[in-house]
């Protein structure tokens, strides 16, 4: 799993720099990089159903191996995002002429991007010290991310935005994945901390 | 589980209802609908890890509970999309002078909402009769799917799309929401599969 998180951070982080460079052979090595991330999920999920079906864990054990199996659920989530970010990164590429990235949001999607890895690699944190007081700066990051995906919302469908229906609706996509992506990391603090403590923070339903 | 999909599955067909007829008050209803499906969720979350540390099940017992916890997940997060949905219904609502949906995609919409509310009915069938053979069709569904949601993409990015960047980014949205509300009904099916018979259909992978 900390595998994973670790996989499905360089994931988002070299989707997020091939898009804005435009980098079409980082992004396709992000779409089959995925793969492996898919293959850690069953590989995972095959041995908890034998460990389930085998030596019949009780207590603190089985709550460990059925949780984790959901977040192995969530890891492989972040890896789709990754994925779904450096697809519109060749999106209609080489037809594209003007950047996928106009340059004044350059920094609002690069931002998207850091916090989006930080918090795959603090999950990864999480799930390897089983840390739940950690968890709580994942909620803050999460915060951070809401916030750049609205003022990349707000930018895109603001009256006199000049770049047109593709590269907005391309936009609009691209800061849900990010939103997605961050909820996703929440997810399996949160599910960690239920484990660790029995209650939930917040929630641990992903939103 | 099955009264989860039945609410799901109810969800989204009101939500799609209420975006086409601009019903403000029914897409709150939808909104507000959605905590019971969570509320659902939590309940079974609550009830699986005391099963879990209290009786000990074994083998298909045990395996039934822990993917259980992954079914109900997929199933919070399509009340969630419904949710997505009937927000599209109200947003900028009511500065909004021009229809959420217009006519011309009326239909293509329509019918997402169709499909997606079947597919639902349709899981909650799996889960019910635990019936292998059933999930073939949610495939075939979730096919048809994601035929309509190309076309609808293919419409709000077509060069000549009259309606503006704001409602063409609504409906970019309102595409992904649904093309994942199927994917995840798609989930539910294939983690019975695997549970039934340890064997995947395609990928037990969301999309």
């Amino acid at each position: 799993m900390i595998e994973m998180s670790r996989l499905a951070g360089r994931g988002v982080a070299a989707a997020t720099e091939a898009l804005l460079r435009g980098d079409l052979s980082a992004a396709e090595a992000v779409i089959s990089g995925d793969l492996e991330v898919d293959a850690l999920q069953r590989a995972i999920e095959d041995e908890s159903l034998q460990l389930l079906a085998g030596r019949a864990p009780v207590g603190t054990d089985l709550r460990v191996v059925a949780s984790g199996m959901r977040i192995t659920a969530e890891l492989e989530r972040m890896g789709d995002l990754a994925r779904h970010v450096a697809k519109l990164a060749r999106l209609r590429y080489p037809e594209r002429a003007v950047p996928a990235v106009p340059a004044d949001l350059g920094d609002v999607v690069r931002s998207l991007g850091q916090h989006t890895a930080a918090m795959a690699a603090h999950a990864g944190e999480v799930i390897a010290a089983q840390d739940v007081g950690a968890a709580q700066a994942l909620e803050d990051r999460d915060d951070a991310v809401d916030r750049l995906h609205r003022q990349l919302l707000s930018v895109v469908l603001s009256p006199d935005w000049p770049h047109g229906v593709r590269t907005a609706v391309d936009l609009s996509l691209l800061g849900r994945y990010y939103e997605r992506f961050a909820d996703h990391a929440v997810s399996v603090a949160r599910i960690i901390t239920f484990v660790a403590t029995g209650h939930r923070s917040r929630s641990t339903a992903p939103r």
